[in-house]
């Protein structure tokens, strides 16, 4: 069945969903950035809204409140995330399933920071809220999660932060300090002119904080995680680690223990010592082993994918 | 939604199903071996089933055809593998679903030698088939395809027998012979008395015909794969491989191009290098890359939470 789409974000992520909607079968019928939008309840032209996003750097002459407004079926919320209170992502998606719409999030905000609050508007709506592109981009966590049943999973570790990998990767494989390896990855676009929000690891954190949050039925945010970043990482201890076998990865867990988020000694051939930007999520199950996940945990097609997944869900 | 199982098979994987059902919220009101059966419609007691098992070699003081007769909502077929005509589990799957019953696969023979046959009986039957079990244990490789969209999977390749990579892992990393790392694996129980199945990759080519028959709707059977074991990979072959930071695994693909199972040379720290018994699925995807689902590909337990995944998807 085809859906329309309203999509909010124009960034790498909402572009890429419109441009692959309908490879999925979909009907984008609205799109907003931070200041504009287009809308058509009989479906926009992908290619002219991109164009003209990538021309002019506005999606059309509608405002953010035409977008909300239109016909659709699922919102998908793909603004910046944000901490604390999560807006304006968070009353996006309350007014979408105050509507009774389906809502798909790539945004962690409000699934991160206010997950127990988006559960109960769910409750009182008729649509659902799905939010796989959250954790680790193209990686299947939640929808394996899922499929697994979270009850019988113990635990979930792992690196889910590409741009802090790459950082420490880069140093370890070539013997540079954080200084340089930042300002190269930087170059690549790898990590953003203010790269905080990745090197501090809140974004990992975040994502961890949704995993917990899955896991345990709710009651996480950002303040229950402990979180330590890469910053303060001399590249001598990375040789070091290198003289004993092992390296030093960004390590995330979600365990019975809490949230915890900081660098971490792991074997410099195992399983977590994924390389450049890759992600991977190790689900630690009660009958059957560890279950790992990995690939691409950002981008804006491999992200979109886990939203068009999402969607073709709600069908 | 509890449900009522009939398992049909007192193997390893049977028999865990049977032990962790109750814990899955499910009822195990039939099972059988090879020779006999026992049946309650009431709820069998699984400790006492077991236990008999264990002690006398037998489940029941029924026949087979009684538990196909019991009350269930789903059966579990777990007999061993069988080829061409892939019986007696096909006979069963067709009971089965003549009664517009559920049935879960654990047993490869019917999806991979008969997987058109099957789609046709339950087309005609109120029942569903489900065999995330016969493909990889514990990873749950079906689901994730079903997920992202198999659609949108343009090849599948990896590491399906966990034998076989055994094997291999100890030939390279201990410098020893094939034959004296099998008659080790036989020791420890990694390899069957007859390991011709897992050594001359005819249970790994099974796999990735059904991983084939998902992705293309049908139309294979192992006939159609080009196979290879590795009985005849001499030590010094790995040693050549391992000074050149390489290794060998036996490596399956279904592709566009056809469905192949061989030794193949692969980096020594790559990512389906896996080592020991474990498997690993890469799926290559149009838009996000690759994905990489590694974790226990056999056992008891392991494939069991498989199933009851399976069966818990019914409800």
């Amino acid at each position: 069945m085809s859906l329309r789409i309203a999509v909010l974000g124009a960034g790498a992520v909402g572009r890429s969903v419109v441009d692959l909607a309908e490879e999925y079968g979909h009907t984008v019928t609205a799109v907003a950035d931070s200041s504009t939008a287009a809308v058509d309840s009989t479906g926009l032209d992908p290619d002219v809204v991109l164009e003209r996003k990538e021309r002019e750097g506005v999606v059309g002459d509608l405002a953010l409140d035409d977008a909300l407004a239109a016909d659709y079926d699922v919102l998908v919320e793909a603004t910046p995330t944000t901490l604390g209170d999560a807006e304006p992502g968070f009353s996006h998606v309350q007014h979408a399933l105050e509507r009774d719409r389906h809502v798909v999030l790539a945004n962690k905000g409000p699934v991160a920071e206010r997950y127990d609050d988006l559960r109960a508007l769910e409750v009182k709506s008729e649509g659902t809220v799905q939010f796989e592109a959250a954790v680790g981009g193209a990686i299947p966590v939640l929808s394996t999660i899922a499929d697994f049943g979270g009850e019988h999973i113990t635990a979930a570790r792992g690196v889910l932060n590409g741009t802090a990998n790459f950082i420490l990767s880069r140093m370890a494989a070539e013997g540079l300090g954080y200084e340089h390896v930042l300002a190269e990855a930087q170059d690549l676009g790898v990590a953003e002119a203010d790269p905080s929000f990745d090197v501090e690891g809140t974004d990992a954190a975040l994502k961890f904080v949704i995993l917990a949050n899955v896991l345990n039925d709710g009651g996480y945010t950002l303040a229950d995680a402990e979180v330590e970043g890469i910053k303060n990482i001399p590249g001598s201890a990375l040789d070091l680690a290198a003289e004993d076998g092992r390296t030093v990865r960004l390590i995330g867990e979600a365990t019975p223990d809490g949230i915890r988020v900081g660098p971490r000694l792991v074997p410099q051939n195992g399983t977590l010592a994924v390389s450049g930007t890759r992600n991977i999520v190790q689900l630690e199950t009660e009958y059957a082993g560890n279950l790992n996940l990995s690939g691409r945990g950002a981008g804006g097609p491999e992200t979109a994918t886990a939203v068009l997944s999402d969607v073709s869900r709600l069908e």
